[in-house]
Protein backbone atom coordinates (compact mmCIF):
# COMPACT_ATOMS: atom_id res chain seq x y z
CA UNK A 1 0.00 0.00 0.00
CA UNK A 2 3.04 2.37 0.30
CA UNK A 3 3.71 4.78 -2.72
CA UNK A 4 6.94 3.37 -4.49
CA UNK A 5 8.31 6.73 -4.90
CA UNK A 6 8.20 7.87 -1.80
CA UNK A 7 9.71 7.40 1.58
CA UNK A 8 7.55 7.59 4.93
CA UNK A 9 8.30 8.78 8.29
CA UNK A 10 6.62 7.39 11.27
CA UNK A 11 6.26 8.07 14.66
CA UNK A 12 4.82 5.52 16.45
CA UNK A 13 3.58 6.16 19.90
CA UNK A 14 3.11 2.95 20.91
CA UNK A 15 1.59 3.57 24.45
CA UNK A 16 -1.76 4.76 23.16
CA UNK A 17 -1.65 2.03 20.23
CA UNK A 18 -1.20 4.86 17.32
CA UNK A 19 1.10 6.44 14.74
CA UNK A 20 1.73 9.01 12.15
CA UNK A 21 3.19 9.04 8.87
CA UNK A 22 4.50 11.54 6.29
CA UNK A 23 5.40 11.40 3.44
CA UNK A 24 9.45 12.22 2.77
CA UNK A 25 11.33 13.33 -0.47
CA UNK A 26 14.85 13.59 1.54
CA UNK A 27 16.45 13.12 4.60
CA UNK A 28 18.02 17.09 4.69
CA UNK A 29 19.97 16.42 8.23
CA UNK A 30 21.01 13.74 10.63
CA UNK A 31 23.07 15.18 14.46
CA UNK A 32 23.77 12.91 16.87
CA UNK A 33 24.22 16.52 19.40
CA UNK A 34 25.89 16.40 23.69
CA UNK A 35 21.89 15.60 24.02
CA UNK A 36 20.21 14.03 21.45
CA UNK A 37 19.55 12.93 18.11
CA UNK A 38 18.40 15.29 15.55
CA UNK A 39 17.10 14.59 12.22
CA UNK A 40 15.19 16.60 9.22
CA UNK A 41 13.00 15.71 6.52
CA UNK A 42 11.48 16.94 3.47
CA UNK A 43 8.04 16.08 3.08
CA UNK A 44 5.84 15.97 0.02
CA UNK A 45 3.13 18.16 1.71
CA UNK A 46 4.08 19.45 4.84
CA UNK A 47 7.39 21.50 4.73
CA UNK A 48 10.02 20.59 6.88
CA UNK A 49 9.67 17.85 9.61
CA UNK A 50 12.45 18.12 12.71
CA UNK A 51 12.20 15.38 14.54
CA UNK A 52 14.14 14.89 17.56
CA UNK A 53 15.15 11.29 19.01
CA UNK A 54 12.45 9.79 17.12
CA UNK A 55 9.32 12.39 17.97
CA UNK A 56 8.32 14.90 15.76
CA UNK A 57 8.71 18.55 16.97
CA UNK A 58 7.77 20.32 13.98
CA UNK A 59 6.54 20.86 10.08
CA UNK A 60 6.58 24.07 7.95
CA UNK A 61 2.68 23.58 7.78
CA UNK A 62 1.42 23.71 11.01
CA UNK A 63 3.65 24.55 13.70
CA UNK A 64 1.73 28.25 13.66
CA UNK A 65 -1.04 26.56 15.92
CA UNK A 66 1.58 25.14 18.64
CA UNK A 67 3.71 28.30 18.49
CA UNK A 68 0.94 30.86 18.83
CA UNK A 69 -1.09 28.93 21.10
CA UNK A 70 1.76 28.86 23.51
CA UNK A 71 2.55 32.25 23.48
CA UNK A 72 -0.65 34.89 23.21
CA UNK A 73 -2.56 33.51 25.94
CA UNK A 74 0.49 33.43 28.45
CA UNK A 75 1.27 36.98 27.26
CA UNK A 76 -2.31 38.94 27.07
CA UNK A 77 -2.68 37.17 30.61
CA UNK A 78 -0.18 39.39 32.03
CA UNK A 79 -1.08 43.19 32.67
CA UNK A 80 2.11 44.36 31.27
CA UNK A 81 4.44 41.79 29.77
CA UNK A 82 8.24 43.08 29.53
CA UNK A 83 11.00 40.74 30.58
CA UNK A 84 9.85 37.07 29.03
CA UNK A 85 12.16 33.81 29.11
CA UNK A 86 11.26 30.62 27.14
CA UNK A 87 13.33 27.69 27.93
CA UNK A 88 13.98 25.58 25.41
CA UNK A 89 12.29 26.76 22.13
CA UNK A 90 15.25 25.89 19.90
CA UNK A 91 13.35 26.49 16.87
CA UNK A 92 12.34 29.92 17.80
CA UNK A 93 8.90 30.16 16.33
CA UNK A 94 7.86 30.88 20.44
CA UNK A 95 10.38 33.47 20.66
CA UNK A 96 8.99 35.26 16.92
CA UNK A 97 5.55 35.35 18.54
CA UNK A 98 6.94 36.80 21.65
CA UNK A 99 8.22 39.34 19.71
CA UNK A 100 5.19 40.39 18.06
CA UNK A 101 4.00 41.69 21.39
CA UNK A 102 5.59 45.29 21.85
CA UNK A 103 5.02 45.81 25.14
CA UNK A 104 8.41 43.46 25.53
CA UNK A 105 11.26 44.72 26.26
CA UNK A 106 13.81 41.28 26.61
CA UNK A 107 12.54 38.64 25.41
CA UNK A 108 15.45 35.74 26.84
CA UNK A 109 15.76 32.35 24.73
CA UNK A 110 17.46 29.31 27.23
CA UNK A 111 18.00 26.34 24.82
CA UNK A 112 20.27 23.88 25.97
CA UNK A 113 21.11 22.56 22.63
CA UNK A 114 22.83 25.05 20.06
CA UNK A 115 21.94 22.45 17.32
CA UNK A 116 18.25 22.79 17.58
CA UNK A 117 18.30 26.52 16.46
CA UNK A 118 21.27 26.31 14.08
CA UNK A 119 18.87 23.80 12.09
CA UNK A 120 16.37 26.16 12.40
CA UNK A 121 18.01 29.14 11.04
CA UNK A 122 18.38 26.52 8.01
CA UNK A 123 15.41 24.54 7.35
CA UNK A 124 12.75 26.60 9.14
CA UNK A 125 14.12 30.26 8.36
CA UNK A 126 10.60 31.72 8.54
CA UNK A 127 10.72 31.17 12.56
CA UNK A 128 14.20 32.84 12.86
CA UNK A 129 12.83 36.14 11.55
CA UNK A 130 13.31 37.75 14.21
CA UNK A 131 16.24 36.37 16.38
CA UNK A 132 18.16 39.26 15.53
CA UNK A 133 15.50 41.82 16.96
CA UNK A 134 17.82 43.73 19.66
CA UNK A 135 15.36 42.43 22.42
CA UNK A 136 16.35 39.00 21.44
CA UNK A 137 18.58 37.39 23.67
CA UNK A 138 19.49 33.75 22.83
CA UNK A 139 21.36 31.47 25.15
CA UNK A 140 22.52 28.33 24.77
CA UNK A 141 22.53 26.73 28.34
CA UNK A 142 20.54 24.65 31.03
CA UNK A 143 17.28 25.76 31.82
CA UNK A 144 16.92 24.34 35.19
CA UNK A 145 20.20 26.16 35.84
CA UNK A 146 19.38 29.35 34.24
CA UNK A 147 16.06 29.61 36.35
CA UNK A 148 18.14 29.21 39.33
CA UNK A 149 20.56 32.19 38.84
CA UNK A 150 17.79 34.39 38.20
CA UNK A 151 17.08 37.14 40.71
CA UNK A 152 13.17 36.93 42.09
CA UNK A 153 10.81 38.71 41.10
CA UNK A 154 13.00 39.50 37.69
CA UNK A 155 10.42 37.85 35.18
CA UNK A 156 6.83 38.45 33.74
CA UNK A 157 6.43 35.27 31.75
CA UNK A 158 7.78 32.20 31.63
CA UNK A 159 7.25 29.89 28.61
CA UNK A 160 7.99 25.98 29.03
CA UNK A 161 8.94 25.55 25.07
CA UNK A 162 10.28 22.15 25.52
CA UNK A 163 10.38 18.27 24.52
CA UNK A 164 8.37 15.48 25.67
CA UNK A 165 8.93 14.47 29.01
CA UNK A 166 11.44 11.88 28.90
CA UNK A 167 15.29 12.52 27.87
CA UNK A 168 16.72 15.91 28.28
CA UNK A 169 13.28 17.81 28.95
CA UNK A 170 12.17 15.10 32.44
CA UNK A 171 13.73 17.95 34.89
CA UNK A 172 10.97 20.36 32.99
CA UNK A 173 8.12 18.62 34.49
CA UNK A 174 8.73 18.11 38.17
CA UNK A 175 8.52 20.36 40.98
CA UNK A 176 11.69 21.69 42.10
CA UNK A 177 11.50 23.65 38.33
CA UNK A 178 7.89 24.86 38.90
CA UNK A 179 9.29 26.58 42.58
CA UNK A 180 12.19 28.41 40.53
CA UNK A 181 9.93 29.41 38.20
CA UNK A 182 7.29 31.21 40.99
CA UNK A 183 10.67 32.86 42.74
CA UNK A 184 11.75 34.32 39.40
CA UNK A 185 8.52 35.76 38.28
CA UNK A 186 7.21 38.93 39.59
CA UNK A 187 3.61 39.69 40.99
CA UNK A 188 1.19 38.74 38.35
CA UNK A 189 3.96 36.84 36.98
CA UNK A 190 2.62 33.98 34.23
CA UNK A 191 3.64 30.64 34.28
CA UNK A 192 2.89 28.35 30.60
CA UNK A 193 3.86 24.81 29.77
CA UNK A 194 3.11 22.94 26.81
CA UNK A 195 1.53 20.30 28.22
CA UNK A 196 0.72 16.93 26.04
CA UNK A 197 -2.54 15.90 24.75
CA UNK A 198 -6.36 16.64 26.60
CA UNK A 199 -7.21 12.97 25.07
CA UNK A 200 -4.22 11.30 25.87
CA UNK A 201 -2.32 13.14 28.80
CA UNK A 202 -4.54 13.34 31.48
CA UNK A 203 -2.24 12.18 34.35
CA UNK A 204 0.58 14.67 33.02
CA UNK A 205 -1.67 17.24 33.14
CA UNK A 206 -3.05 16.63 36.37
CA UNK A 207 0.75 16.30 37.76
CA UNK A 208 1.76 19.87 35.76
CA UNK A 209 -1.22 21.32 37.68
CA UNK A 210 -0.49 20.11 40.93
CA UNK A 211 3.02 21.46 40.83
CA UNK A 212 1.96 24.31 40.21
CA UNK A 213 -0.74 25.04 43.27
CA UNK A 214 1.78 23.31 45.32
CA UNK A 215 4.37 26.23 44.48
CA UNK A 216 1.50 28.90 45.28
CA UNK A 217 0.50 29.90 41.90
CA UNK A 218 -2.86 31.53 42.55
CA UNK A 219 -5.04 29.69 39.81
CA UNK A 220 -4.06 27.38 36.95
CA UNK A 221 -5.64 26.83 33.20
CA UNK A 222 -5.26 24.36 30.71
CA UNK A 223 -6.14 25.41 26.94
CA UNK A 224 -6.49 22.97 24.40
CA UNK A 225 -6.10 23.52 20.19
CA UNK A 226 -5.31 21.41 17.32
CA UNK A 227 -1.76 20.38 16.66
CA UNK A 228 -1.79 18.13 13.82
CA UNK A 229 1.52 16.47 13.96
CA UNK A 230 1.13 15.75 17.67
CA UNK A 231 -0.68 12.42 18.46
CA UNK A 232 -4.06 12.75 18.77
CA UNK A 233 -3.53 15.94 16.60
CA UNK A 234 -5.18 17.65 20.05
CA UNK A 235 -2.75 19.10 22.35
CA UNK A 236 -2.48 21.42 25.47
CA UNK A 237 -0.68 24.17 27.41
CA UNK A 238 -1.40 24.53 30.68
CA UNK A 239 -0.62 28.37 32.42
CA UNK A 240 -0.56 29.70 36.09
CA UNK A 241 -0.90 33.06 37.46
CA UNK A 242 1.13 34.38 40.82
CA UNK A 243 -1.56 36.45 42.51
CA UNK A 244 -4.05 37.37 40.19
CA UNK A 245 -6.62 35.79 37.26
CA UNK A 246 -6.40 34.17 34.10
CA UNK A 247 -8.78 36.27 31.89
CA UNK A 248 -9.02 36.91 27.94
CA UNK A 249 -7.49 39.85 26.95
CA UNK A 250 -10.19 42.74 26.57
CA UNK A 251 -11.37 43.44 23.33
CA UNK A 252 -9.80 46.36 23.24
CA UNK A 253 -6.23 45.22 24.20
CA UNK A 254 -6.28 42.75 21.43
CA UNK A 255 -7.05 44.86 19.11
CA UNK A 256 -4.25 47.85 20.07
CA UNK A 257 -2.02 44.51 20.02
CA UNK A 258 -2.71 44.18 16.26
CA UNK A 259 -0.95 40.50 16.19
CA UNK A 260 -0.77 38.93 12.52
CA UNK A 261 -1.84 35.23 14.17
CA UNK A 262 -3.02 32.30 11.63
CA UNK A 263 -5.13 30.81 14.32
CA UNK A 264 -5.55 32.81 17.48
CA UNK A 265 -7.77 35.56 19.01
CA UNK A 266 -9.45 36.57 21.63
CA UNK A 267 -12.05 34.68 20.59
CA UNK A 268 -10.34 31.57 20.44
CA UNK A 269 -8.52 31.97 23.68
CA UNK A 270 -11.68 31.80 25.38
CA UNK A 271 -12.84 28.92 23.42
CA UNK A 272 -9.43 27.61 24.90
CA UNK A 273 -9.77 28.14 28.05
CA UNK A 274 -13.22 26.37 28.18
CA UNK A 275 -11.85 22.59 28.06
CA UNK A 276 -13.17 20.28 30.30
CA UNK A 277 -10.15 18.37 31.27
CA UNK A 278 -12.44 15.97 33.54
CA UNK A 279 -14.42 15.17 30.97
CA UNK A 280 -12.69 14.87 27.90
CA UNK A 281 -11.20 11.84 30.55
CA UNK A 282 -14.10 9.97 30.90
CA UNK B 1 9.57 -1.45 14.22
CA UNK B 2 5.82 -2.40 14.01
CA UNK B 3 5.10 -4.17 17.56
CA UNK B 4 4.76 -8.16 16.39
CA UNK B 5 2.00 -8.80 18.54
CA UNK B 6 -0.38 -6.52 17.06
CA UNK B 7 -1.81 -5.71 13.48
CA UNK B 8 -2.15 -2.09 11.96
CA UNK B 9 -5.08 -0.33 10.18
CA UNK B 10 -3.50 2.42 8.32
CA UNK B 11 -5.39 5.32 6.93
CA UNK B 12 -3.10 6.84 3.98
CA UNK B 13 -4.23 10.10 3.25
CA UNK B 14 -2.27 10.36 -0.20
CA UNK B 15 -3.54 13.63 -1.60
CA UNK B 16 -2.23 15.28 1.79
CA UNK B 17 0.89 13.21 2.39
CA UNK B 18 0.16 11.48 5.71
CA UNK B 19 -0.95 8.46 7.15
CA UNK B 20 -2.78 8.06 10.55
CA UNK B 21 -2.39 3.96 12.38
CA UNK B 22 -4.30 2.67 15.07
CA UNK B 23 -3.10 -1.11 16.52
CA UNK B 24 -5.75 -3.78 16.46
CA UNK B 25 -6.04 -6.56 18.31
CA UNK B 26 -9.01 -8.26 16.04
CA UNK B 27 -11.39 -7.55 12.61
CA UNK B 28 -14.79 -7.51 14.05
CA UNK B 29 -16.96 -7.02 10.59
CA UNK B 30 -16.36 -6.85 6.93
CA UNK B 31 -19.19 -6.56 4.86
CA UNK B 32 -19.95 -5.87 1.38
CA UNK B 33 -23.42 -3.72 0.95
CA UNK B 34 -25.03 -2.09 -1.99
CA UNK B 35 -23.42 0.62 -1.04
CA UNK B 36 -20.18 0.38 0.39
CA UNK B 37 -17.49 -2.28 2.34
CA UNK B 38 -17.77 -1.69 5.88
CA UNK B 39 -15.25 -2.65 8.41
CA UNK B 40 -14.83 -2.63 12.46
CA UNK B 41 -11.84 -3.25 14.06
CA UNK B 42 -11.25 -3.93 17.71
CA UNK B 43 -8.06 -1.37 18.52
CA UNK B 44 -5.53 -1.62 21.30
CA UNK B 45 -6.94 1.77 22.78
CA UNK B 46 -9.30 3.46 21.13
CA UNK B 47 -11.84 0.87 21.19
CA UNK B 48 -13.86 0.19 18.21
CA UNK B 49 -13.14 1.79 14.81
CA UNK B 50 -15.88 1.62 12.02
CA UNK B 51 -13.88 1.93 8.36
CA UNK B 52 -15.62 2.50 5.26
CA UNK B 53 -14.51 1.87 1.99
CA UNK B 54 -10.90 2.36 3.52
CA UNK B 55 -11.62 5.66 5.44
CA UNK B 56 -11.95 5.81 9.13
CA UNK B 57 -15.62 7.11 10.27
CA UNK B 58 -15.12 7.16 13.85
CA UNK B 59 -13.80 5.43 17.16
CA UNK B 60 -15.47 4.72 20.65
CA UNK B 61 -12.24 6.99 22.05
CA UNK B 62 -13.35 10.32 20.47
CA UNK B 63 -16.22 10.56 18.02
CA UNK B 64 -17.79 12.82 20.84
CA UNK B 65 -15.86 15.69 19.37
CA UNK B 66 -17.49 15.27 16.38
CA UNK B 67 -21.15 14.62 17.25
CA UNK B 68 -21.06 16.93 19.68
CA UNK B 69 -19.74 19.75 17.36
CA UNK B 70 -21.71 18.66 14.60
CA UNK B 71 -25.04 19.10 16.60
CA UNK B 72 -25.15 21.91 19.53
CA UNK B 73 -23.60 24.67 17.56
CA UNK B 74 -26.78 24.10 14.71
CA UNK B 75 -29.31 23.44 17.16
CA UNK B 76 -28.46 26.32 19.36
CA UNK B 77 -28.07 28.95 16.10
CA UNK B 78 -32.53 28.36 16.20
CA UNK B 79 -34.70 30.36 18.01
CA UNK B 80 -36.94 26.75 19.07
CA UNK B 81 -35.61 23.43 17.03
CA UNK B 82 -38.71 20.94 17.10
CA UNK B 83 -38.30 19.17 13.80
CA UNK B 84 -34.98 17.98 13.12
CA UNK B 85 -33.60 16.31 9.94
CA UNK B 86 -30.37 13.71 9.86
CA UNK B 87 -28.99 13.09 6.45
CA UNK B 88 -26.38 9.72 6.80
CA UNK B 89 -25.37 9.93 10.85
CA UNK B 90 -25.99 5.68 10.18
CA UNK B 91 -23.59 5.38 13.70
CA UNK B 92 -26.84 7.32 15.49
CA UNK B 93 -24.17 9.10 17.66
CA UNK B 94 -25.46 12.87 15.70
CA UNK B 95 -29.03 11.08 16.42
CA UNK B 96 -28.58 10.60 20.13
CA UNK B 97 -26.96 14.50 20.48
CA UNK B 98 -29.73 15.98 19.12
CA UNK B 99 -32.44 14.45 21.24
CA UNK B 100 -30.53 15.68 24.23
CA UNK B 101 -32.55 19.19 23.37
CA UNK B 102 -35.80 18.60 25.00
CA UNK B 103 -37.43 21.17 22.82
CA UNK B 104 -36.86 18.71 19.73
CA UNK B 105 -40.07 16.63 18.95
CA UNK B 106 -38.65 14.83 16.27
CA UNK B 107 -35.77 13.64 14.55
CA UNK B 108 -35.44 11.61 11.18
CA UNK B 109 -32.50 10.18 10.30
CA UNK B 110 -32.17 9.37 6.31
CA UNK B 111 -28.96 6.85 6.35
CA UNK B 112 -28.73 5.27 2.57
CA UNK B 113 -27.32 2.46 4.60
CA UNK B 114 -29.17 -0.03 7.15
CA UNK B 115 -26.02 -1.92 7.34
CA UNK B 116 -24.19 1.37 9.54
CA UNK B 117 -26.41 1.05 11.53
CA UNK B 118 -26.67 -2.51 12.30
CA UNK B 119 -23.00 -2.47 12.84
CA UNK B 120 -23.35 0.67 15.30
CA UNK B 121 -26.14 -1.05 17.06
CA UNK B 122 -23.18 -3.68 17.54
CA UNK B 123 -20.05 -2.30 18.20
CA UNK B 124 -21.43 1.04 19.30
CA UNK B 125 -24.00 0.83 21.29
CA UNK B 126 -23.33 3.74 23.44
CA UNK B 127 -24.27 5.89 20.41
CA UNK B 128 -27.44 4.30 19.97
CA UNK B 129 -29.44 4.58 23.65
CA UNK B 130 -31.70 7.09 22.20
CA UNK B 131 -32.91 4.78 19.27
CA UNK B 132 -35.93 3.89 21.08
CA UNK B 133 -36.59 7.58 22.05
CA UNK B 134 -40.47 8.13 20.71
CA UNK B 135 -39.02 11.57 18.58
CA UNK B 136 -36.72 9.14 17.02
CA UNK B 137 -37.48 8.06 13.70
CA UNK B 138 -34.95 5.94 11.62
CA UNK B 139 -35.25 5.49 7.95
CA UNK B 140 -32.59 3.72 5.12
CA UNK B 141 -33.13 5.66 1.92
CA UNK B 142 -31.32 7.86 -0.25
CA UNK B 143 -31.16 11.44 1.19
CA UNK B 144 -31.55 13.19 -2.20
CA UNK B 145 -34.49 11.64 -3.00
CA UNK B 146 -35.81 12.44 0.66
CA UNK B 147 -35.25 16.11 0.84
CA UNK B 148 -37.23 16.51 -2.80
CA UNK B 149 -40.00 14.72 -1.35
CA UNK B 150 -40.44 17.51 1.99
CA UNK B 151 -43.42 20.32 2.34
CA UNK B 152 -41.59 23.58 1.94
CA UNK B 153 -40.59 25.09 4.99
CA UNK B 154 -41.18 22.09 7.33
CA UNK B 155 -37.97 21.32 8.97
CA UNK B 156 -35.91 23.57 11.88
CA UNK B 157 -32.05 21.78 11.43
CA UNK B 158 -30.77 19.77 8.64
CA UNK B 159 -27.68 18.04 9.70
CA UNK B 160 -25.92 16.29 6.60
CA UNK B 161 -23.44 14.02 8.55
CA UNK B 162 -21.73 12.38 5.74
CA UNK B 163 -19.12 10.34 4.52
CA UNK B 164 -16.22 11.87 2.68
CA UNK B 165 -17.34 13.81 -0.61
CA UNK B 166 -16.80 10.58 -3.32
CA UNK B 167 -18.93 7.46 -3.30
CA UNK B 168 -22.56 7.53 -2.30
CA UNK B 169 -21.72 10.68 -0.29
CA UNK B 170 -20.86 12.81 -3.59
CA UNK B 171 -24.29 14.55 -3.97
CA UNK B 172 -24.67 15.46 -0.78
CA UNK B 173 -21.58 18.40 -1.86
CA UNK B 174 -23.22 19.42 -4.70
CA UNK B 175 -25.44 22.93 -5.09
CA UNK B 176 -28.92 21.13 -5.89
CA UNK B 177 -29.20 19.40 -2.58
CA UNK B 178 -28.04 22.63 -1.00
CA UNK B 179 -31.37 24.42 -2.49
CA UNK B 180 -33.32 21.48 -1.79
CA UNK B 181 -32.06 21.73 1.89
CA UNK B 182 -33.01 25.62 1.66
CA UNK B 183 -36.59 24.64 0.26
CA UNK B 184 -37.30 22.07 3.47
CA UNK B 185 -36.50 24.87 5.90
CA UNK B 186 -38.54 27.63 7.44
CA UNK B 187 -37.65 30.78 8.12
CA UNK B 188 -34.61 30.88 10.77
CA UNK B 189 -33.81 26.99 9.40
CA UNK B 190 -30.47 26.24 10.53
CA UNK B 191 -28.35 23.63 7.94
CA UNK B 192 -25.07 21.98 8.63
CA UNK B 193 -22.53 19.98 6.90
CA UNK B 194 -19.56 18.62 7.92
CA UNK B 195 -17.03 19.63 5.66
CA UNK B 196 -13.81 18.13 6.57
CA UNK B 197 -10.37 19.80 7.44
CA UNK B 198 -9.59 23.21 7.86
CA UNK B 199 -6.00 22.83 7.24
CA UNK B 200 -6.24 20.45 4.09
CA UNK B 201 -9.86 20.80 2.13
CA UNK B 202 -10.45 24.85 2.15
CA UNK B 203 -11.38 24.52 -1.49
CA UNK B 204 -13.85 22.11 -0.35
CA UNK B 205 -15.04 24.13 2.24
CA UNK B 206 -15.34 26.97 -0.02
CA UNK B 207 -17.07 25.01 -2.40
CA UNK B 208 -20.04 24.55 0.47
CA UNK B 209 -20.15 28.20 1.75
CA UNK B 210 -20.89 29.22 -1.84
CA UNK B 211 -23.37 26.01 -2.58
CA UNK B 212 -25.01 27.66 0.87
CA UNK B 213 -24.60 31.18 -0.25
CA UNK B 214 -25.91 30.62 -3.77
CA UNK B 215 -28.95 28.67 -2.49
CA UNK B 216 -30.05 32.13 -0.71
CA UNK B 217 -28.98 31.08 2.94
CA UNK B 218 -28.15 34.74 4.85
CA UNK B 219 -25.23 33.98 6.76
CA UNK B 220 -22.40 30.79 6.56
CA UNK B 221 -19.68 30.01 9.66
CA UNK B 222 -17.45 27.42 9.52
CA UNK B 223 -16.20 26.05 12.98
CA UNK B 224 -13.11 24.18 13.57
CA UNK B 225 -12.57 21.52 16.36
CA UNK B 226 -10.29 18.98 16.99
CA UNK B 227 -11.20 15.43 15.81
CA UNK B 228 -7.99 12.84 16.15
CA UNK B 229 -8.96 9.88 13.79
CA UNK B 230 -9.27 12.22 10.85
CA UNK B 231 -6.64 13.61 8.71
CA UNK B 232 -4.61 16.48 10.41
CA UNK B 233 -6.49 16.16 13.30
CA UNK B 234 -8.40 18.86 13.03
CA UNK B 235 -12.17 18.75 11.44
CA UNK B 236 -14.83 21.63 10.10
CA UNK B 237 -18.46 21.81 10.47
CA UNK B 238 -20.07 24.78 7.89
CA UNK B 239 -23.26 25.97 8.87
CA UNK B 240 -26.12 28.38 7.27
CA UNK B 241 -28.73 30.13 8.39
CA UNK B 242 -32.10 30.89 6.11
CA UNK B 243 -33.06 34.63 7.50
CA UNK B 244 -31.35 35.43 10.62
CA UNK B 245 -27.30 35.27 12.13
CA UNK B 246 -25.13 32.66 13.68
CA UNK B 247 -24.97 33.70 17.06
CA UNK B 248 -23.91 31.10 19.89
CA UNK B 249 -26.38 30.93 22.99
CA UNK B 250 -27.06 33.00 25.78
CA UNK B 251 -25.49 32.20 28.67
CA UNK B 252 -28.75 31.71 29.87
CA UNK B 253 -30.48 29.60 27.25
CA UNK B 254 -27.23 27.16 27.35
CA UNK B 255 -27.52 26.09 30.96
CA UNK B 256 -31.25 25.92 31.11
CA UNK B 257 -30.42 23.23 28.00
CA UNK B 258 -28.79 20.93 30.68
CA UNK B 259 -26.51 18.89 28.54
CA UNK B 260 -23.89 16.47 29.59
CA UNK B 261 -21.77 17.12 27.05
CA UNK B 262 -17.80 16.20 26.99
CA UNK B 263 -16.26 18.98 24.94
CA UNK B 264 -18.91 21.44 23.62
CA UNK B 265 -20.10 24.64 25.85
CA UNK B 266 -21.05 27.99 25.11
CA UNK B 267 -17.16 28.81 25.17
CA UNK B 268 -15.99 26.10 22.75
CA UNK B 269 -18.94 27.51 20.47
CA UNK B 270 -18.02 30.87 20.41
CA UNK B 271 -14.42 30.28 20.06
CA UNK B 272 -15.13 27.85 17.20
CA UNK B 273 -16.91 30.38 15.16
CA UNK B 274 -13.76 32.55 15.30
CA UNK B 275 -11.84 30.36 12.90
CA UNK B 276 -10.11 32.35 10.82
CA UNK B 277 -10.07 30.12 7.49
CA UNK B 278 -8.31 32.34 5.47
CA UNK B 279 -5.51 32.98 7.30
CA UNK B 280 -4.71 29.55 8.44
CA UNK B 281 -4.61 28.62 4.56
CA UNK B 282 -1.80 30.42 3.95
Amino acid sequence: MLPAQHDWFSEFYQSEGVAISWTVESHLAHEITDYQTIDVYQTTHWGNLMVIDGFVMLTSRDNFLYHEMLTHPALFSHPNPKRVLIIGGGDCGTLKEVLAHESVEQCTQVEIDEQVTRLAEKFFPELCERNDDPRAKLLFDDGLAHIKSLEPGSVDVIIIDSTDPIGPAEGLFGPEFVKDCYAALGPGGIMVQQSESPLLHQALIAGITKNMREAGFDETATLGFPQPCYPSGWWSATMAVKEGGLAPPSEARFTLAKLTTRYYNREVHIGALATQLGRVAR
